[in-house]
């Protein structure tokens, strides 16, 4: 699977975010950065050819009055033009479309009662409405609030969660315990010392050996609330 | 009450509903036009002055992907400044805030289980976000559906909400009387010939004699609502 990255920033060189989520991108492969307000004309044929080689699309930008930056609305007035989008064929369908937000604003104040008094999922409304109008299916977005006072366990966190954001092939438990496995491989094949190999392999097969038992405590866990119903 | 009419539109010269609205607007006083695409740059300095020094702003815009074009996204990250909006006054608190959109879909459409799956008032969520976190009240959007597809006498209607939804102060029952009479008041002032004026003389009269009627009429309808209850 390719994933394209397109990211909406005004100021992106000094955005702790986005340098954040740079770096935690980097050692992933078949991931197009591409960055909209570093670009001196919209290109459309070539947006709409990144488009159809790429299986997820990915938009990344702080929430600005409620919305992307403006480059963000730009891009999607000019790229997706009706003869690209509504000419009979939908050339996006099936593919799926993520959002990656981040805020200067605490996740808790975006509920009624809040003082956003709105919720991101309101807020991202049309994001999800475009989604749908091109036969995509819209992924749950991946909010980051105040990336600034996250402690380092957090953010070492954040790193996977934005890896497997972006490559995860389905968010199910199944394909979550095949991406850890996939990655503590490929992280064994490329170590630099015999020792890390050796560790990373060792962790790799134990992870493996433990596979088909989560996968069963899993299936006992759905059975148990089946049981249990609504109540 | 001045209105600052900010309008989003990058092709506005081929507009029938742009130039429906202007010719529409065009008898009113204390209105100014304002089209973003126009502008090559943007003052903030001045673009904040205009806004400190109008008592309504309307955003006015087709819905492009469903949102304003880009132009208002720039407006809006560019002028809305934290040192302008959030200083710790609220330079546009008591003020007004209208959306004037256009769209190509009918408006049966956008509903829950329509092919636009949302209502406006949910795609529009993030402008109301925007009067909120400026202190401003927000008026009910007036949306325009397909104007191509419309009666003559519709769009009659239509000029009326047009002008009284940029200069009416308050969208109740009296203030929407008090809007007709001076509407008609000045419309016999600037008469031409004096048989129009004569007749438009009259019609202010009749119009000024039967309002305190549709005032008590008004009074007794709700009443009856309230014997009612909500049953």
């Amino acid at each position: 699977m390719k994933t394209l990255v397109i990211i909406s920033h005004p100021e992106i060189e000094t955005s702790m975010v986005q340098n954040f989520l740079k770096a935690s991108a980097a050692p992933l492969e078949a991931i197009t950065w591409h960055h909209l307000d570093a670009l001196e004309t919209l290109d459309v044929a070539a947006e709409q050819a990144l488009l159809r080689n790429h299986e997820r699309i990915i938009f990344q930008f702080p929430l600005y009055w409620y919305a992307a930056p403006a480059s963000l609305k730009m891009w999607l007035d000019t790229v997706l033009t009706g003869q690209f989008a509504f000419n009979g064929r939908q050339p996006l369908a099936g593919k799926t479309l993520g959002v990656v937000v981040s805020t200067g604003t605490a996740a808790k104040h975006f509920q009624a009662g809040g003082s956003e008094q709105a919720t991101l999922s309101e807020i991202l409304r049309p994001y999800e409405l475009v989604a749908r109008k091109l036969g995509m299916t819209y992924l749950p977005p991946l909010a980051i609030h105040q990336l600034g006072y996250w402690q380092e366990t957090d953010k070492q966190c954040l790193v996977i969660d934005y890896q497997r954001y972006l490559t995860q092939s389905e968010f199910n438990f199944d394909q979550q315990l095949a991406w850890f496995e996939a990655m503590l491989t490929k992280k064994a094949a490329e170590a630099t010392s015999p020792e890390a190999q050796q560790r990373l392999m060792l962790l790799s097969e134990q992870f493996a050996d433990k596979r088909s038992e989560l996968t069963d405590l899993n299936w006992q866990v759905q059975l148990i609330r089946e049981e249990e119903g609504e109540g």
